[in-house]
């Protein structure tokens, strides 16, 4: 189901990100990122009748892929720049990457979070030193509150998706996919991806489209924040209706993004979705089974697996991203109250 | 510290297993086990002042590296063996790793477990088609019931560490986490193996005795369970106190094994030795900032980094085996719970 190349007038801008700007940006975090496993698991493989492999990014440095992007793109910044400081709005994970770079560059960080983020978000993102301001999610625009910001302190905003470095930084995930799949000498037959903005999304795209091309891309997103899925369907950006809410606080964007958008219209082949309860049971077996702490956010891929959402043959090796672990321990306990037998 | 050679007169004895074994080992083990990622974390490394590098056995199957003993053990079994059945006494991961092996093979499977190992342990030992038979840990012992097994039923005990098998089994670790530094071009200055009856350590040992011969190897113990410890200061295997209790409930072996002391008397430079509460803030750090689901007695090494139990050089690698994640989740509720700012 991809959009045909020639009828999103979008394809044809210029590459936002390109294999080398990825390559470019893998040098410049290695040093501070962690290079996440692509973990196997054989039991899990046995359950689904065909092979799976988890990209752990709830491994990656502050618990989520967000900082690959946010620390190229402070990388890529002159010391000028970050002198004057960085802003961010976010949900909680481009939170933690944006302060966790900020600190090592020892950059100013003022982040706009949502006041009903998760505990552990909010308090991470304070100790890596940022200055926290919250807002209402229901009555306030965070990018206005940024924007605001960066008119009165001059400082950076790093958006969250929309800019390419944070598009080539979260493509570095993708690099090592496609580089870690063909070190076991596996050829990956389908890749799911976390989806909200659509930046890891692209990134891996990008990746893939010049390590993999064959790959099939998936976006898994909730059943209420399905932007990404309506979007590729019909072939242009559509807006989640506001009101629902979801356990997934990292996934709740409006609407996909400029620059992700067009990438992955043309390289996703379909959008997945899953109901809360659904990923729920994925982040029980998550905990009980691969001893891995995952949030809401993070497992609905492994929940669009678990309820079939794909149906998959049993020779094919699908990859599936784990993309944060940043769970109030509270949720998780929820989470493995309902889902007991796990 | 390590025990002069020629003091131990088991080091006279020809070797358990030789690099051979283990390198067997891991050939049969390929297809089922985990190859576990050997887990950099720049974050915990700043905290610590040196590198520090994570073996995650509590990513391998069955959430422990029993697997691998287990695995290798049934699969050196011929067939009739193993159709005739297999016992195992044990206080949770030997038994899910002999169950699972056991279950690949469709061999029965007969577990005896302490009636108060955690109820996740029972579980899973039971989710892998296991007979579980439950005994009184302070009043029965293990040893008996299991061997009035084999005699009832002809089937073959697999012990938890006093078998060659199982020490190459375990040994793959080694191996492995010998192969995975020099892959990202790390020597490896101290390794630190969370110690039961010695099984793991001393595969380790073997594996590194051959493959990084420099590496200086420390047990990890629970502090009234330190068997292992006052064994290799005396140069001879000494017992447990019976009375204490302690949470790590996978270190509470009586003695050092037979075949596992001699080995480690040669190879280990001395026993580190670290209270519930300190694991419990290793625990509270593995989950919120690692992601990752640690149990008790898999937690004594980094509890022991963080407690400071060891100086390490700021330009020194550290590699800490986390053995295994097997934890009710009651029980790490207690732990973050009394850990809040960690």
């Amino acid at each position: 189901m991809s959009a045909p190349e020639a009828a999103t007038p979008e394809a044809a801008t210029p590459e936002v990100a390109t294999l080398a700007d990825l390559e470019a940006a893998r040098e410049r975090i290695a040093e501070q990122a962690v290079v996440t496993p692509l973990l196997t698991s054989p039991e899990l493989s046995r359950k689904l009748g065909y092979r799976v492999l988890l990209k752990c990014e709830n491994l990656q440095r502050t618990g989520s892929f967000k900082f690959r992007g946010a620390y190229n793109a402070l990388a890529s910044m002159t010391p000028e720049q970050r002198a004057r400081g960085v802003v961010a709005f976010s949900s909680g994970n481009h939170a933690q990457g944006v302060a966790a770079a900020a600190e090592i560059f020892e950059a100013p960080a003022t982040i706009v979070m949502p006041a009903d983020a998760p505990a552990i978000k909010i308090a991470n993102t304070r100790s890596y030193g940022a200055e926290v301001q919250l807002y209402d999610r229901y009555r306030e625009e965070r990018e206005a509150i940024g924007e605001r910001l960066v008119e009165e302190r001059g400082c950076t905003l790093v958006r969250p998706f929309d800019d390419p470095r944070i598009i080539a930084g979260q493509g570095t995930c993708g690099l090592e996919i496609a580089e870690q799949a063909a070190a076991v000498k596996l050829e990956l037959d389908r890749v799911l991806v976390c989806c909200g903005g659509g930046g890891l999304t692209a990134g891996i795209a990008l990746a893939l489209e010049g390590r993999s091309p064959r790959t099939r891309i998936y976006t898994c997103e909730p059943a209420d924040f399905d932007d990404t899925a309506r979007s590729l369907a019909a072939g242009a950006r559509l807006a989640n209706q506001p009101g629902p809410r979801s356990i997934c606080d990292a996934l709740l964007s409006a609407k996909p993004g400029e620059l992700t958008f067009p990438i992955n219209a043309r390289r996703v082949t379909a959008g997945l979705t899953v109901t809360d309860r659904e990923v729920e049971t994925a982040m029980a077996y998550a905990f009980r089974r691969l001893k891995l702490v995952v949030e809401p956010g993070g497992a609905v891929c492994l929940a669009a697996l678990f309820a079939g959402k794909l149906e998959v043959g049993a020779s094919e090796t699908v990859c599936i991203t784990l993309s944060g672990g940043n769970v109030d321990p509270s949720v998780l306990a929820a989470a493995l109250e309902r889902n007991p037998d796990v």
